[in-house]
């Protein structure tokens, strides 16, 4: 199981500086959405550019003119970009072509779809890398998670090419490893944490538990 | 009807020189999604600073996190932000209060939406403000138009708060016309003309057309 930690809230500069300190602990570092729009593709330039050799993911959330928008996060240095699983087919099979043209990785992220369970199954066959079951922050506010459907999506699936995301701490961590899920993605639990280092290190021992 | 002119493939330095010569044909500013992924929010921030008159639509496609990113498109100085339909109720109603803190206004892109006339239902009693009828660009390509879904929509709600877009040029207006909508969104037919004024007269002629 792989850690992807998505910073949301921080300057570029901040994740360098986290990075700099933390970054052995980290597999995949994600730029997130907020920080796109505020600082544009550049951030994940920044990042990939002083760390070559992270797994940087842009959180673009891509939802239409996939040509086009996965150039400009795989021309800034991405080595995986986040597509929408509620964007159109053509919009997701444009997305994959940009990849593969890039030698590059996508993740479609499932947030909000009804049925991730049976979009699966036609990305499955366009030879998509990795699912992202997500459950929206705003709704993980109301308590929220996406255990109900990793349980589904394992079921039929297993745990192979899957991401989860959405409120994941330690505790749900527990919950989550039976579902043997290839990466968890952690955010707030760390941001909001005072000690980053303390937090990453209890993510991992949560990790490690059969 | 009001003309919304989208730019996706300028930088925001081309579209300064363009609403210098051109910004008397247009009503709303669009700047969409690609170019805020490539240069950030401070290119909606730079139009509206030079342009402080002129309304300026910040294509964000809210997904996710609707108090925080709302925020960072109306602090840029957008007058109105976009949330995709398909976000959660709590994203949408999120967003919604952001606008209200802000005194500005969404526009909600139902873009891949599976059924635009059920949600706007909802959307009405959360007192929303603008709904636009989105042919995905990639589905455009393939022929797709928005027509279809306004004539539905059309038949429920009337043409009032509408915005429409998708692969729209002169001919396309002239179908749309009996449909009243608020706003009609052009981007790629004046992009891709060799005199974009002439392209920009030829769509309000095609729009004084009854």
């Amino acid at each position: 199981m792989k850690l992807q930690v998505a910073f949301d809230l921080q300057s570029s500069n901040e994740i360098l500086n986290f990075i700099d300190k933390n970054g052995d602990l980290i597999d995949i570092i994600e730029i997130g959405t907020p920080l796109i729009m505020r600082e544009g593709i550049k951030s994940v330039q920044k990042i990939k550019k002083t760390f070559p050799k992270k797994t940087v993911l842009a959180d673009m959330k891509i939802m239409d003119a996939g040509l086009l928008e996965a150039q400009i996060g795989f021309d800034s240095g991405a080595d995986i970009i986040t597509v929408l699983g509620l964007a159109s087919k053509k919009t997701l099979s444009d997305v994959k072509q940009a990849a593969v043209e890039n030698s590059k990785q996508i993740m479609v992220d499932m947030i909000n779809h009804p049925n991730p369970e049976n979009k699966w199954n036609q990305l499955i066959n366009m030879d998509i890398g990795l699912c992202c079951l997500h459950t929206a922050n705003d709704d993980t506010k109301k308590g929220e998670t996406p255990l109900n459907d990793l349980e589904r999506f394992y079921n039929l699936h297993g745990g192979k090419n899957i991401a989860v995301a959405g409120g994941i701490n330690p505790d749900m961590i527990r919950k989550i490893n039976s579902f043997h899920p290839e990466i968890v993605i952690v955010g707030g639990y760390i941001a909001n944490s005072r000690n980053h280092r303390n937090a990453l290190e209890e993510i991992h021992r949560a990790m490690e538990l059969k």
